[in-house]
């Protein structure tokens, strides 16, 4: 837990007054006030973050975390828990969907196994981070002991650390993991106390029985656990998952060191919250890429205070959706600064 | 008149087999079906647009076309209208939104001058295709002759097809000029015929008084020149701009070609209505970049029957929407030239 404290008491606040300054300049430049609505608000949240006047996101680097989940027992996923590990070797072969959206707006993708339940064949793209080989089934105990939850979140850290002496102007998150949008309703309700019926969603395509199914473990799994709800490793522990944890653990520390951490969908969400409660500050440094099909992301990104900016009926994980989010995040901070300002393109003002 | 009817007597029908295949291949890759939501939407609509299995979107063509409108004598506008010509020459010089955004997204922007009141120095990267010195103020007349609403529209399809030659495998549209969307909104209540209060926006950022004068002159214009809602021409000739005329014969020129075309925002949206009145078909050639603050956007979207990619508080348009909506348009497309199938990656199906 020592090193979670410790990034977590690293975690300071915005520059506020390069914000103003920033508003300032956006102002100038040759278009009417606030007439590029979202790209604005970007540019200077990105400024105040970093603390840089014309922040660069050259370096983008979007973290995929993979872990598998025990609850598969309890038949809540369309797919088989095999899939996992076999779309980590497709990430690592560049075939899945964030390697094409990655490609596509610059980023590199860090592929880190936290918790799959089996040993990966060593490449030099894959980082394991184990914190366990898949969690136990939370409808019969807890998901993992709190030593794991803590090492899941730390090992997190560490990931974000090693790769941030490689360059990151902004951080993407990312998952996979079979079952993982069941563990992660369970944590939404958990902390925000929403009903389960109103957070689940239908995952990777449930029909209407096995939907009804998955409302019911995740309630079994709540009633037997009880999550301590202000306490978010307890939380995490409880009914989470190895690669939610571990995403936490990318988001404080990447607030830690004023990188702007862009959230993907659901998973990440309940990422997000468990680094929320850890810390709410760490929110500041959060960009929310977009809204998910999974019905439980809205009710996380209202308890946060986060406005997606993409809606696009996404529901693949991945990072696919932050890697979008940070294609508008970099064109935002172009338009600070590449744009000319009135007085230097001789265009008259507002009369 | 006859080369609209060409071009419109062009503009055949999507390859609906083609778009049932696409549908099947993009099922058979490697996440959960219809994840990729929207992406996969115009994946499939490119393909149905182009005719192409694997549609590759690198030349990517913005048309910001300029014009100016002589209703700005009525003070319908924040801005003094000798920033039309002032904005042309800073597109020029790449310090304008649209500038930043096309690099962003590595298209080209073609500079029109449709119709600014002056002229403008001449430049390698300025297309003078004027079809008058601005309109004229459309409470006192008609904004132009029948015959130069025509002029406006052909000069627009002549622009195309000079620039097709040279290779777009997408198009954007864009708008430049003070006044226009005192035009535009005047075109869209007499094609839609929504009330004005309810079209009218703020602009480049009309205080409450200068918002009601607005208002006013808007009916004025209409009431006065009395356009035909069954005549397309006829409403560009009354109350319409030489830029929003020429961005009407780019969308037609485009979907005649079989050439995507992203619409902007309002401006651009106004021209699509025209063009859309002129052929209803065009419109299975449009994308709808995002839905801009100007109020009257929304009412031109549902009346074509467009949905909007991205809301992003967007009311600049020089096609700065448009920009980012061909990456969204991009990203699609590469979802399905580059993604591997379960077959292919060796993952599970859905049980």
């Amino acid at each position: 837990m020592e090193k979670i404290r410790k990034i977590i008491s690293k975690i300071g606040s915005l520059d506020y007054q390069l914000m103003e300054k920033t508003q300032i300049r956006i102002d100038n430049l040759t278009k009417p006030r606030g007439s590029l609505g979202r790209l604005e608000e970007l540019a200077k949240c990105i400024a105040g973050i970093t603390g840089k006047e014309n922040p660069s996101l050259k370096n983008k680097v979007i973290f995929t975390l993979a872990g598998d989940h025990g609850v598969t027992e309890e038949r809540i996923s369309a797919f088989p828990k095999e899939v996992t590990p076999q779309m980590v070797y497709n990430f690592i072969n560049g075939g899945a969907g964030i390697n094409v959206l990655a490609r596509h707006v610059g980023a590199r993708v860090v592929i880190v196994d936290s918790g799959v339940a089996c040993d990966l064949k060593p490449h030099k793209d894959l980082l394991v981070k184990k914190a366990g080989y898949g969690t136990k089934n939370m409808t019969k105990g807890p998901a993992m002991a709190r030593e794991d939850a803590v090492k899941a979140v730390e090992n997190g850290i560490e990931v974000f650390e090693q790769e941030f002496k490689k360059g990151i102007d902004i951080a993407g998150t990312g998952d996979m993991g079979i079952g993982n949008t069941t563990a992660s309703s369970a944590i939404t309700a958990a902390i925000t106390g929403a009903a389960v019926e109103e957070i689940t969603g239908r995952g990777t395509g449930l029909d209407d029985m096995a939907y009804r199914n998955k409302v019911q473990v995740i309630k079994k799994a709540l009633q037997l656990n009880k999550p301590d709800s202000k306490d978010p490793i307890d939380v995490l522990s409880k009914v989470g998952g190895f690669e939610i944890g571990g995403l936490a653990g990318i988001i404080l520390a990447a607030a830690s060191m004023r990188v702007p951490v862009v959230i993907d969908g659901f998973i990440s969400g309940a990422a997000a919250l468990i680094a929320y409660q850890l810390k709410p500050k760490v929110k500041n440094y959060m960009i929310a890429a977009h809204c998910s099909v999974e019905k439980g992301h809205r009710i996380i990104l209202n308890y946060i205070g986060l406005k997606p900016f993409l809606d696009l009926n996404l529901r693949l994980g991945e990072g696919t959706g932050a890697a979008l989010g940070i294609n508008l995040a970099e064109a935002g901070v172009k338009i600070l600064s590449e744009m000319a300002t009135f007085k230097n393109a001789g265009v008259s003002e507002k009369e």
